[in-house]
């Protein structure tokens, strides 16, 4: 036999998940743990995708293997498929590698029609039953293999109860039931023009290839980009022998956890129902009990599920989500899985976990998803308020968090009104520098342009911020203070609630429940601080972001953007000034300025960072990013400066560029205006002289210049610094340590890093304009095509959240490999958003790197990936 | 001896360029070939470098070398340096490895002082002439050394002639002239607070600290620059006996050259001065008689000459430039050099020698500059009308050819002057594709922003027009159709000239002469076709410039650009129509009339082709560059499409983009528009079988796609043109070919070659894009900052003109060998701005290219320059 496609539950094992699908590996372990699990067969993932293959048929061997396993399971159970006397009723379920819920509802009863329910119903000795369970088998059948409406059957039911004038099904005679048969076997064959099946055989192949067609739906294809599944995994198929929790009080159902998935706290946590079967506990018409009932109930039983409860988690070590069912007195599982748990639960049973000597520190630290770190950081919203939530739009998850609050239209209002006390939704059309304030003052902020890395999905992430961004669907009226979507209009003062983590906007005021923080949290970071090997520093330009960064463990500053200094009302004045300068003179006045500004800022970033390193990017955007738009503000600048407006505004026409992302800008800046780069320069340095003077610190400057492409361009501007920073130096008569670096964000200089290294004292990539540069991808313009781009599945991920392993990867790989050929101590890291992302993080940890930097919310997720990664990649 | 810095001419050769600097080189192989050469030495350009590095010094070991150089020259002259009773007076000249014309004046007569000026009238018999020597050298001595201004000594030299009432110097009186000597050695005093120095080795030595100096002054480096001369060259010193043409009737001094260095004919052509030396010829006070007069003047003289040259040509095998003296019926020569020529005379020379047997075809071809033969395919302007040309402006020189004419504002107004008969000139901020009928009209276009890839400078390019691009000088006012430059303001129908291949801009009407090509042209370019390996296409989009290109020699087109199909008056229409639907059918509506316009612009432009390769590629720019802008057009589109002003205005501003060159754009317009790819695959397959059915043609067409920098995109988009290209063959009922390739300009795509090419089956590399990209250098941005780059020495060449091999050109050799790799016949060609130039040229060919693809004026250029690097790098 070539190829095998068909297990028996008791051929299978917890590490043939890839071919058995999850439900089938597990029930195939519990077999052989010799618990008490319905026997039956798995139909293999290589299966769902040969069936594909083979233009969506099953093949006749597998037909073969199918029948051949069946047999097995009559001689197993006793029973005969199809048979009279005693028939062998199953279930049919899906079961992929990975979980995905609600991909395919299950059919249970399979196996019963118009001639066995009636020697089922002899069986059991209970004909309202046997009828019950058959129209149930119809309506799923029906319904889940063959798509007809479940609605029609429901109606149907609802009829009938009406006319009898009861309220439960329960409460429905066996004459009802037998009429209700028949109806439901009318619609069937009115909707699909056939009879329902009689055999067997044809209801549990229809099923099987109901299956395989259910990997391919639409709910599955988008689980499985949401949670990039890949498409060819395939799923399995458990046919597995019926058992009945609804036979009567000696039996029963239910579903329960070895710990608490909401808190992780140990001890049996579950609900059953007594006499039902699956689907009436997840239904919620009647109320389940608490698990620990059932020991009252029926202590026996109890007893037993106790006990391999716990065997259960001895044996997979972690928390187990099981389903089980009482048939008679006799208990049987159905299923374990590790359990989904929030946040706080996966923390907390990791860390027991490793008190009760089950796992070692780093099985642990491999049991919590990184981003799950996020929900612990930020403000989420409270789960039940958000059931009642209404959703206006989808926007993109820019930053994580959840807000609510009364809508602003403009930076000046929100801050008022915040002033008043009010909780504020700051919405614009997209953010500039100017917003600064705004955001600051808001719950959260939602714009209608931009991506992930727009200057409001920075900008909030770096203050922890919660914030949509890309919102397309709202039509923004910025005049008349309104927003229009889903066919409602906001207006000023209207609640909206904008949760960042999943970029979804709700109306009204949805209540959040604010970050916790538990003592595991330091434990288990502390942990993973032990095992990892890349050093996490933030990307933080103010003390507050520093402070905050620091609390969660950065090592340092890896980026300090200086142009977020120069964007506070007072000073984006000067550089206003600065720029506009038509002499020499004019340009040092301004410079003298701001100079003043940037001393300041930076003794107060050396203060807070206590000695920690910083690394200081010089200014980096084009100069007209700073210039006003407004005619207002163009009108003050004018008046101010002793120009005209028509002056100004020829200047800030000439300043204007087609593709400032590759224009006038980065080290470009400091060719042609050394003088800006002196007093930065200088302002740093004197900061670094005044701390180390007062405070003690020991400071070494790390100034990184950006956009470098060549040896020369850093050769030139290093030549400047040195200069200038000797002169402080020498004025200061203290010994300032520094060091000159560079950005590595052109893909030029990635392909000559070699020849970088020669100058550069350490590299920072720059993965933001590498992604943009190298993918010509202007991260402002992609929404307009990146929807077909995923859609099409040309793209799988984000690559300005996620790094482009194949292509930027590539290139990075390169720079570091050439730059370490020259300086073999060369420190490199990375200081773009995807700094903070899990699956970089494993990267830039296999490429090399020294260093991850992201914003301070990502600072422990990092740390967590980094310590991951070591672990993966040991 | 560590080190040799000086060599007498007798120890050096031709060969030793890079040492001794080209006139030092051919004065020792002249020596060595026996010829009269007034001995001498040369200082090499070794010592200039090391004399920068000693701080602007002469070393000891040096002075000590020339002391003693100077003392085998004295006894191999028998003359003695500082002597009163035979002085040896020398001529100080620089020379550079590479021939930098007037980078520093000669300082002759060296060595004189108040005693040998005596002596040396006694010896030569002629107190006139000794004293004439020396006032002469001390002015230039006083200038070129010492940078006092020539006009103090010119003013007293009229002075002196006034006062004596008469006209020329020569008829000045002994007594005239001692006076004068002592007023000039006054001017010394004033100027430099010292007296003249009286020491010959003084006088030596400062001369030649003067040549090194002036090695870094403006000119020079001014020189430098413009022809790419490295820095560290540095310049050699020569000192050379001096003899003397001014010692009466049977002296004389000249210039001449072997052919004709305008036409190439053959014989000798050149010019001398009896009694007289050099400086005096060039002067122009006398008139120079013809070089064959002087066969009647000294027919001995004239026989040796005669004899020398022709020895000259046959040893260098190539036309000369020689200066020569005669002393008292001695025939010296001075130096010798490969004379410079027009593109004529060069293509003339190279073809004769070649009948003449002196060089090889091969040698022939190395022997003309790709660059020149643009001389000869556009009008130039009359070289002595120029000399009247007073400049107002300089921009860049985008295309070259000279243009004058009345200069217009738009192009209706240029088209309508056009029209009545007027030369025009079309003056713009910048061109849009709007501008191309104006550009049409046109003598030369004229803009003030965009560099030489700006889209004027690339369509003027295409269609052979002189343009002249980022005129920044110019302060243009569009609306009153006016520009001010260098204070003056030019209105509509005021003449200018302007000069492509200078970039200059005059006042005026400048007579130009028409571009002549002859016989010769087409046998020397025969020559190159046989020897280069690479083949040469055009970037062609109409049957106009294909046609052209074919005449230039090209093997096909190597880039069809759709998109400048769509911009003519009425298909724009159709486009904005296309862009601005909102439903399919409003989309297939129009694309139904454009796909009339894209079969017929095929069907010509095959038809012109003949059966040679014309590769397309699909539409490329972001869909705003075909909206208006102006407020008219914006309405009356409204109108004809039955929708509000309002909405068009919001569609066009919605399309709008931040970095549109890294925006929606190229594939991916593919990805979301397929219906614009299947209309064009469409109309290029119709056309094909068209014109295969109506002409016999074998047409395979080459689909490219642009902008690929993931295999999936090429997957992706293929699939799209693969199926609509199968429909069409099917309705053909004839079997047309077609490939399907794709853009290299993604350094994605460079970097990810080996993947892309599983797909693609050509390769063409779009060097603009990807120069920008890898440099993150916007085109049109740059101009903001590459003058800086330029005068810091971070840049030497433009990255867009040339390949920056260091950088792009690593991509694309990771890309050939990454492609190759996948499939070693994958055919590779370059269509970027670059292929037609020189060194862009040699490294496609090393990097194993199979074809570059330039505009068609460029088409000769780049097949020379292939055969050129063909033979350089066998």
């Amino acid at each position: 036999m070539a190829n095998k496609y068909v297990y028996m539950f008791s051929e299978g094992n917890r590490d043939m998940k890839n071919i058995l699908g999850g439900k089938g590996a597990n029930l195939a372990e519990m077999t052989n743990l010799g618990m008490p699990i319905p026997q039956g067969f798995t139909i293999s993932t290589e299966e769902c995708m040969k069936y594909y293959e083979d233009g969506e048929k099953l093949s006749d061997e597998v037909i073969k293997e199918i029948e051949d396993s069946l047999k097995q399971l009559e001689e197993l159970t006793g029973k005969e498929f199809g048979s009279l006397n005693n028939p062998l009723l199953v279930s049919v379920r899906s079961g992929a590698r990975a979980s995905m819920p609600g991909m395919m509802d299950t059919i249970l009863n399979l196996g019963l029609n118009d001639e066995s329910v009636v020697s089922f119903g002899n069986l059991t000795g209970n004909e309202w039953f046997a009828y019950d369970s058959y129209r149930r088998f119809i309506q799923m059948f029906a319904d889940v293999a063959k798509g007809v409406k479940k609605s029609y059957f429901e109606r149907v039911l609802d009829e009938f109860k009406e006319k009898e004038g009861v309220k439960f099904d329960k409460d429905l005679t066996i004459d009802n039931l037998k009429e209700i048969v028949n109806t439901f076997k009318g619609i069937y064959k009115d909707e699909l023009g056939e009879e329902f099946p009689q055999n067997p055989k044809d209801q549990l192949f229809a099923a099987i290839v109901a299956v395989f067609k259910s990997w391919n739906n639409e709910r599955a294809i988008v689980y499985r980009k949401m949670n990039e599944i890949p498409d060819d995994w395939g799923t399995a198929v458990n046919v597995q022998m019926m058992v009945f929790g609804n036979m009567g009080d000696t039996s029963g159902t239910g579903v329960a956890f070895t710990r608490n998935p909401a808190t992780g706290e140990k001890g049996m946590f579950g609900e059953y129902l007594i006499n039902a079967q699956g689907e009436d506990v997840v239904a919620g018409i009647r109320t389940p009990k608490a698990i620990t009932v059932l020991e009252e109930d029926m202590p026996e039983v109890y007893k037993e599920f106790i006990a391999i409860t716990e065997r259960l988690e001895n044996h997979y070590k972690d928390m187990q989500d099981m389903e089980f069912t009482i048939e008679n007195g006799k208990l049987y599982f159905l299923q374990t899985r590790n359990g989904k748990r929030t946040a706080a639960a996966a923390l907390k049973i990791a860390v027991d976990m490793v008190d009760e000597k089950l796992i070692t520190k780093e099985e642990a630290l491999m049991r919590v998803e990184p981003k799950q770190l996020d929900q612990l950081l930020h403000p989420a919203f409270d789960q039940n308020a958000l059931k009642e939530g209404v959703v206006v739009a989808k926007g993109l998850p820019a930053s994580p968090g959840a807000g609510a609050g009364k809508v602003y239209f403009t930076a000046e209002d929100a801050k008022a009104a915040r002033a008043k006390g009010e909780r504020v939704i700051l919405a614009r059309l997209e953010t500039s520098p100017e917003d600064i304030e705004g955001m600051i003052a808001a719950e959260a902020v939602l714009t209608v342009r931009g991506g992930m890395t727009s200057h409001a999905a920075v900008v909030a992430r770096g203050m922890g911020r919660c914030c949509v961004s890309g919102c397309g669907d709202i039509h923004m009226n910025e005049e008349a203070k309104t927003f229009e979507v889903s066919g409602k209009t906001f207006k000023e003062g209207d609640y909206v609630s904008v949760d960042g983590s999943t970029g979804t906007v709700y109306e009204g005021d949805i209540a959040t429940t604010p970050a916790e923080i538990s003592g595991d949290f330091a434990t288990f970071m502390a942990w993973a601080d032990e095992v990892k090997r890349l050093k996490v520093r933030t990307n933080a330009d103010t003390p507050t972001d520093a402070k905050k960064a620091l609390e969660f463990g950065a090592d340092g500053i890896g980026l300090c953007r200086t142009e977020h200094m120069f964007f506070n009302e007072t000073r984006i004045f000067s550089v206003r000034e600065m720029i506009l300068s038509e002499s020499d003179e004019e340009r040092a006045k301004a410079l003298e300025k701001l100079i003043e500004y940037q001393r300041e800022d930076f003794i107060k970033l050396y203060e807070v960072m206590d000695g920690h390193v910083v690394t200081i990017r010089l200014l980096d955007p084009p100069l007209h990013e700073f210039l006003p738009r407004e005619e207002d503000e163009i009108v003050a600048l004018a008046k101010d400066m002793g120009k005209t407006v028509e002056h100004v505004k020829e200047e800030i026409e000439s300043l204007k560029e087609f593709n400032p992302m590759m224009g006038h800008r980065g080290c470009r800046l400091s060719v042609t205006f050394p003088d800006i780069t002196r007093m930065q320069v200088r302002g740093i340095l004197q900061a670094a002289a005044h701390v180390e003077r007062e405070l003690g610190h020991d400071i070494t400057s790390e100034i990184m210049v950006p956009l470098v492409g060549n040896i020369k361009e850093l050769k030139y501007v290093k030549e400047i610094i040195i200069d200038e920073a000797e002169k402080v130096i020498k004025e200061e008569g203290i010994d300032i340590k520094y060091e000159v670096g560079t950005m590595i964000e052109v893909p030029r200089a990635a392909i000559t890093a070699d020849e970088i290294a020669t100058e550069a004292e350490f590299f920072s990539f720059g993965t933001n304009d590498l992604t943009q540069m190298s993918l010509g991808f202007s991260r402002d313009d992609v929404s307009k095509f990146l929807g077909d781009y995923y859609d099409n599945k040309i793209l799988e991920a984000d690559p300005f959240a996620r790094i482009d392993e194949d292509g930027v990867g590539k290139l990075i790989k390169m720079a570091v490999e050439l730059g370490r050929k020259t300086n073999p101590n060369l420190p490199i890291g990375i200081c773009g958003e995807q700094g903070g992302e899990e699956k970089s993080v494993d990267f830039c940890h296999r490429v090399g790197l020294d260093y991850v930097s992201c914003s301070p919310y990502r600072v422990p997720i990092a740390r967590l990936a980094a310590a991951q990664a070591a672990i993966r990649n040991r």
